[in-house]
C-alpha cells in the first residue's frame, strides 16, 4: 500500500526536501510544516521550499521561518512535493526535480499528473493536511502539538472553516483527534479568520459605501476606484474577500466587484449563489473561472464597465430590468 | 443513569411539551426541533413553545412553524425544558411548570438551578444539541436527516462555527456522525453565517466609515449616529456584529462601538482580544458583562461619550496617549 511505502521512506531516508506550490496557502504551508515538524522530531534533515512570498498570517506555525525561496544547488535523497497538481506549480523550484533520488507526490487534486516516483493522490481528502495526518497515523507516528497546529491549519483553511462541501465525516474525526493534543484551536481560528489590517478595514468601509443593487435586488455591485488604495494605504489583494459582502446579501444571486486598474480598464470579480453560471459571463469578456466564482478584465471606465457587465448579467439572469 | 431514565420517558410517555428560553438562538431552536423531529417519527404528540419572536433564519429547520408563543391551557404528561439555566428564562411560559406530570431539565449552563424532576446538566457540552444527540444515541434512536440538520445547527451556532473553546473532540466526532446522514451542512452554514440583509450591508459600510484608531493602534472606535438607521432602513440589532470589525483589526486590543440612542445618551459595546478586562471599563459606567465582551450606557453626545470611554480605556490600557 502506497501510504506504507511512503512511511518506509520517511523512516529509512535521512535527508529530505519538501516543496509546494506558488501562491502558497494555509493547506500548502500547513501540510509542509506538519510533515517537517514530525520528521525533525526524528532527527531528520529537512529543507523547505516555496517559490513565492509567504502569507505572514501563517508565521505562528513552527518551522515557518525555515521555508526558503531558492535552492542553491543542494541535493536530496528524497523530494516530497505537496498539494501540486503539476510540476509547473513549483515555479523555479521545478529544478529540484533533478536534484533528488526519489520523488514523492502527495496531493488531493483530481487533475494531478502523477509526476512522482511514488504518487498518492486522494481527491476525496479535504486537504493535503488530512492526507499527511493519515500517513503519519498509519505509520505509527505520534502527532505532536506542533504538528497538530500545522495540520489543523491545513484542514481549517482548505475547508473554509469546515464549511465547504469537501469537508467529510473523516475530516471532522481527524480534527477531533488533532484538538485532543491540546492545541489552542480557537486562537488559530481567530488568527486566520478574524483578522484584518487597519488598511483593509478602512478600505472595506469605503468599498461598501459604493454598494448598488439591481434587478429586483438579485445583483449587488461594489466598485473600487484605484485612488481608494492610496487613500487607505492598501493593496489590491487587501480587497480579495470583499466580493463576498456583495454575494452574501440575502436577496442577491450575483455579486459583482469592479476594481479600477487604470483609466482604461477594470478587473471584475463575479460570484453567484445558487443558479447563475458566472463563468459564462466572464468568458463572454474573455475571462474564466468556475460556475460560482469567475473573473475577467474589461476595457473602459468604472461606469462603462459596470454597464457592460450589468447588460451581460441581465441576459443570464433573464430578469426584468428594474433600475 | 439519567440519560437512560430520560430515554425511558421518551419511549413510555405519549404527549410532550418542549420549551426553551426567551431570546431564542440556534442552539435552543435546533435542540428543540431535533428532539421534536425524532419524537414525531415515533408517533408522539409534541407541542413546542418559546415566549419570543423567532429568528427567521432558522425557519428552514423542519418543525420551525410549529413553535408557538402561548399555551392556551393544555396539559402535558411530560414537559422538557431545554437550554434554560433557571425557570425565569421561560418568560410567561413559566406557567407550563404547573401543567405537566413530570419535568425534564436538560441544559449545559453550569449555573443551572436543577428545577426539574429529572435534571441532566452537562457543562462540558458545547450545546444542548450535543446533549440531545447523546440522549438519542444512548437510547438507540436512529438520527434522521431532519434531526441531524437541527442538531448540526445547534452545535454550529453555539460553537461559533466550531471556533469557540467550548468545542471539544466529542463535538467534532458528533458532527462527523451528523453529516454522515447526508445533510447539506455547507448550505446550512451559509444560511446562518454568510447572510446579511441589504440594510445591514449598507449600514455596515456607513459604520465602518466612522472608524477611528487610538493609542498606538490598540483601540478602534466605531460610531453609529441614530440617523444612519433611518438612512439604511435598518434596526439597531442589525448592527450587532459590527463591533467585531473594530476588534478584529490585527493591531487592536480593544474594540469600541458607540451607538447613539438619542441626543442625551449612547449605548457602548466593548470587546477585547487578549489582556484588557473590558467588564471593568463597563462597570465604571454602571454597565456589565464579561472580560472580553461588555457594555454600558453613557450620557452625552457621541463625541462626549467617546471622550469618556477613551479616558477609561486609557486608564486600563495604561498606554501613552498618542492621539
Amino acid at each position: 500500500m502506497v501510504l506504507n511505502k511512503i512511511g518506509h521512506i520517511l523512516k529509512d531516508y535521512n535527508d529530505f526536501a519538501i516543496v509546494s506550490h506558488v501562491s502558497p496557502d494555509g493547506d500548502s504551508i500547513g501540510s509542509m510544516l506538519g510533515l517537517f515538524n514530525t520528521l525533525k522530531d526524528f532527527g531528520k534533515s529537512v529543507d523547505l521550499f516555496v517559490d513565492d512570498i509567504l502569507p505572514e498570517k501563517y508565521s505562528f506555525l513552527t518551522g515557518f521561518e525555515h521555508i526558503k525561496r531558492y535552492n542553491t544547488g543542494s541535493k536530496y535523497s528524497c523530494l516530497i512535493i505537496l498539494d501540486c497538481g503539476d510540476v509547473d506549480r513549483l515555479g523555479e523550484l521545478k529544478s529540484l526535480l533533478n536534484s533528488s533520488d526519489i520523488i514523492i507526490n502527495i496531493d488531493h487534486h483530481i487533475s494531478n499528473t502523477l509526476f512522482g516516483d511514488i504518487n498518492y493522490v486522494d481527491s476525496n481528502a479535504s486537504s493535503v493536511g488530512e492526507i499527511i495526518y493519515q500517513i503519519l497515523k498509519i505509520n505509527g507516528y505520534n502527532i505532536s502539538k506542533n504538528t497538530a497546529m500545522c495540520l489543523y491549519t491545513s484542514i481549517l483553511t482548505d475547508t473554509g472553516g469546515f464549511k465547504y462541501s469537501n469537508t467529510t465525516s473523516m475530516t471532522f474525526n481527524i480534527v477531533a483527534d488533532l484538538i485532543n493534543t491540546g492545541i489552542n484551536f480557537s486562537d488559530i481560528y481567530s488568527k486566520i479568520y478574524d483578522s484584518r489590517t487597519l488598511s483593509q478595514t478602512k478600505l472595506l468601509g469605503k468599498v461598501l459605501s459604493t454598494l448598488e443593487i439591481y434587478y429586483d435586488n438579485k445583483v449587488a455591485v461594489l466598485t473600487m476606484p484605484y485612488k481608494l488604495l492610496d487613500e487607505c494605504n492598501a493593496k489590491e489583494k487587501d480587497a480579495d474577500e470583499f466580493i463576498n459582502f456583495a454575494r452574501n446579501i440575502d436577496t442577491v444571486e450575483v455579486g459583482v466587484f469592479i476594481k479600477e486598474v487604470n483609466d482604461l480598464k477594470c478587473r471584475v470579480s463575479l460570484r453567484s449563489k445558487n443558479y447563475v453560471d458566472v463563468s459564462k459571463i466572464a468568458s463572454y469578456f474573455s475571462g474564466g473561472g468556475h460556475i460560482r466564482a469567475a473573473g475577467c478584465t474589461i476595457e473602459g471606465s468604472i461606469s462603462e464597465v459596470k454597464n457592460k457587465i450589468l447588460d451581460a448579467v441581465k441576459t443570464v439572469l433573464e430578469v426584468k430590468y428594474n433600475k
